[in-house]
């Protein structure tokens, strides 16, 4: 098991057969690697053509990483929240189903077993030609929980997102892929499909591939 | 004047004498440098503890091209805007006065000459005890432009700052330096002070110093 998840072993080898397990463990991201930031801030744009080819499993643990990892051992992240709230959740949505990222085990959890890349926006190419989109969501009870108002909560949901958002603009900059962040969504009918309750805020979803 | 604008030149030095002219040409900003992002990503944290030391000019200026610099010939950004309304617009408020950045022509613009660091947020030592805060602001009047309904522009304001804080919480860990960033504002007295209207979205403010 160990070999197979070496650095090129492509997703959908591991994920495909996901059914009875639940869980997924990630190869150790990088995380000292890449370009330098300077030049990676100056390479980050939206593209809006995307291929089908597939990442690898260490792509899409570095991947995750960069977007909200864990990068202390506190449970703190490479994003920041209101009061340590930690209410983005990243959701990852490709063709073997729909996961979710547990920074804290650098594991991928199975959701549903099924595809729903073509409910992630309204440019349906977009998302059915890329391998995978990734959804960060708020779960704005983490705030409720801390005693901010739920006004506030709504506003701190999109900042937290939008922190997320720039981590994967410059991992797709500093790798060598190509993203999109796109607000049209019918972002109560994805909730429905994601099984999500509505202190889960959908804002944004990112198509994501070479 | 070429030569005053090497790389070690104090912020102090050229805008303490700022006041008749109201702009200031900032040295080019490093596009290439820093360290490798992911780890920046690793080192990303929040600091709250302050020194008064000064930034050099070119650190300014590398800075502020992190945030929301201008990385494309066509004026596009480092950090993405719905609609390419860049609405952002980011403030600095340093003991010299109250700057903007104008990333078109790389100029740091006299707002007012004064101080109003103190007004930047509820822990006032983090902001006198720091050379310079942040604050990026959402021009909604921007989006409004384009048709974005209101409701949507204040959500879409959220989410763009959120993408120049973490470009800043990621500047300051390749550069070394520390930062925080606070919602604790009196965001209507702020915006008075920096007799901005209200299409001006005040969400955050950011500390910065070595």
């Amino acid at each position: 098991m160990k070999k197979m998840l070496s650095s090129f072993v492509l997703c959908s080898t591991v994920l495909s057969s996901m059914g009875a397990e639940k869980a997924v463990k990630l190869p150790e991201p990088d995380k000292l690697g890449g370009k330098p930031l300077m030049q990676v801030l100056t390479e980050r744009k939206s593209t809006r053509t995307f291929s089908d080819k597939e990442l690898s499993l260490q792509e899409l643990s570095d991947l995750l990483y960069a977007a909200t990892g864990q990068n202390r051992s506190d449970g703190r992240r490479t994003n920041p929240t209101a009061l340590n709230a930690q209410d983005v959740v990243l959701y990852i949505a490709m063709k073997e189903g729909l996961f979710r990222y547990d920074q804290a085990k650098n594991e991928l959890l199975l959701e549903q077993k099924r595809d729903i890349r073509s409910l992630c926006g309204m440019r349906t190419e977009f998302y059915t030609g890329s391998p995978l989109t990734l959804i960060p969501v708020s779960n704005i009870a983490t705030m409720k929980a801390k005693n901010i108002p739920e006004d506030k909560c709504r506003i701190f949901a999109s900042l937290h997102i939008g922190c997320v958002v720039q981590n994967i603009y410059l991992y797709a900059a500093s790798a060598g892929f190509g993203t999109v962040c796109t607000a049209s969504i019918d972002s109560a009918k994805l909730a429905e499909e994601m099984k999500l309750d509505k202190d889960h805020v959908i804002l944004i979803s990112m198509p994501f591939s070479k």
